[in-house]
């Protein structure tokens, strides 16, 4: 992969004040601290079985994505422009004892795959964001990376996502706890958002936006594609969606950025943003 | 893995006449026959590039589970049970290409990985389903197999699934389509479930029942887990909703089943069932 970053902007935020301060990880769950072992079941990693503090503590930047070989490839990408080829060993999958989800770290950056679709990165998320509480981390940055379709869009073009909105364009995630709904926020990290977009203007033909990103539950019947095992809409009905979409501000359409504003939002990842590259569409 | 199918089931089912006479698995999309191509994105598999009859035209059962590496061990299983090893080259992932999912083919047995939750599985079986259908597959038995949290009985029971329920113990799949709403119906093979529940009899300690499954979109906060890193409801609060469960006939919790049982049910995958192994609670 070549590099996409611009050599100023390769330091690890060290000239921003905003960020600095002790903004630890938080987990919102009052049974955790009483329990005497937590084992995160779906990373292969636990408190007894893991120094949790000695392998991540140093973490400040997160980044996620469905593919867990695409990962793996970003998390080359960020050893080299990191310059810690020779001073690090070769990146190893740290969660290697389950096939659930791959992670790797190099240096201050740890690239976790989440799978496909709310459910998937759900778990991740509360496993991951315990493993940062434990190992004591603070001021994490956390962004997701995935493909996505565009609406209206060049392909090829980037979308900085500021607001996940669901199937009906509304920007909450709604999920079912035992059995009451409960409605959280999806709003994203302004700052960062726009951090990277000035980041993505230095960087010659490099087309992003920032708009919304709607998040479905379904590839096919859910994102209006005509080629599923399933489809009972028209053309017309499924442009008139696209359409209706587009003027409520999505730009692109994938499968996990309501859930992913909505849990890293309640734990104190605050500088957070999706960072999606539309493909198809 | 050791054999657990008594030697009188283990003939392709060539004595009954229940499945005898050509059902052949269908799509509901009136788009896709006019398709120059199909390409079936998250299995690396197509119709211009792939001879799909040739390849899967014989498959009759298809077993479905959430870990890549199980379902490689289900198919060397499946080999052995089936005496192929001989006749049979190594055992490949047929889907090498692509890290979304796994495929192994043994005999008449076709082995796929679907990750975790609804989304994730429900991409799978829309092109599983266009898989076996441009394959002319006909008499095609699914199963999903896995792992899942039991209710009130004995770790280690198997639980074949009559129908699956929703978190609002409801036998349904409710699915936004669009921007619409649609309700989907989620009883599974009567028949075939029974017939599964007949096997575990003739199997030495073999704990097996018939009964409904709840398929939630989270794993912690939705199955009631007082150790994600979101918990905002007491241990009464979970206990209550777990006994309400059982009271509804629910044995087991999973993320997969309503999706299964709905998509399967409408493409003629006529018997199909779920057969899950509790593992915790």
């Amino acid at each position: 992969m070549a590099s996409v970053l611009p050599a100023s902007k390769r330091s690890v935020r060290s000239d921003r004040n905003t960020y600095v301060g002790k903004r630890f990880v938080h987990v919102k769950n009052p049974y955790l601290d009483s329990m005497d072992e937590d084992i995160l079941y779906h990373l292969d990693l636990g408190t007894k079985t893991h120094n949790l503090p000695a392998m991540f503590g140093d973490v400040k930047f997160v980044c996620v994505g469905g593919s867990p070989n695409r990962m793996k490839a970003f998390a080359l990408f960020v050893q080299k422009e990191l310059r810690l080829e020779e001073a690090e060993e070769d990146i190893k999958d740290i969660c290697a004892g389950t096939d659930r989800y791959c992670m790797y770290k190099t240096g201050p950056v740890l690239a976790i795959s989440h799978g496909m679709g709310i459910p998937s990165i759900s778990i991740m998320l509360h496993e991951l964001i315990k493993l940062l509480h434990h190992a004591r981390c603070c001021d994490v940055t956390i962004i997701r990376i995935g493909t996505s379709g565009g609406i209206g869009i060049a392909p090829g073009t980037v979308v900085i996502t500021d607001i996940a909105v669901d199937s009906f364009f509304k920007p909450r995630f709604e999920q079912v706890i035992l059995d009451n709904i409960v409605t959280r926020n999806t709003e994203l990290d302004k700052e960062l958002s726009e951090e990277l977009f000035n980041c993505s203007k230095e960087i010659p033909n490099f087309p992003t936006l920032i708009g919304h990103t709607m998040c479905t539950y379904d590839f096919y019947e859910g994102q209006g594609r005509l080629d599923g095992a399933l489809c009972s809409f028209s053309r017309e009905k499924k442009l008139d969606y696209l359409k209706r979409a587009y003027e409520a501000g999505v730009r692109n359409i994938e499968m996990e950025s309501t859930v992913f504003a909505a849990i890293c939002g309640l734990c104190g990842l605050k500088a957070k943003s999706t960072l999606i590259k539309p493909q198809t569409f």
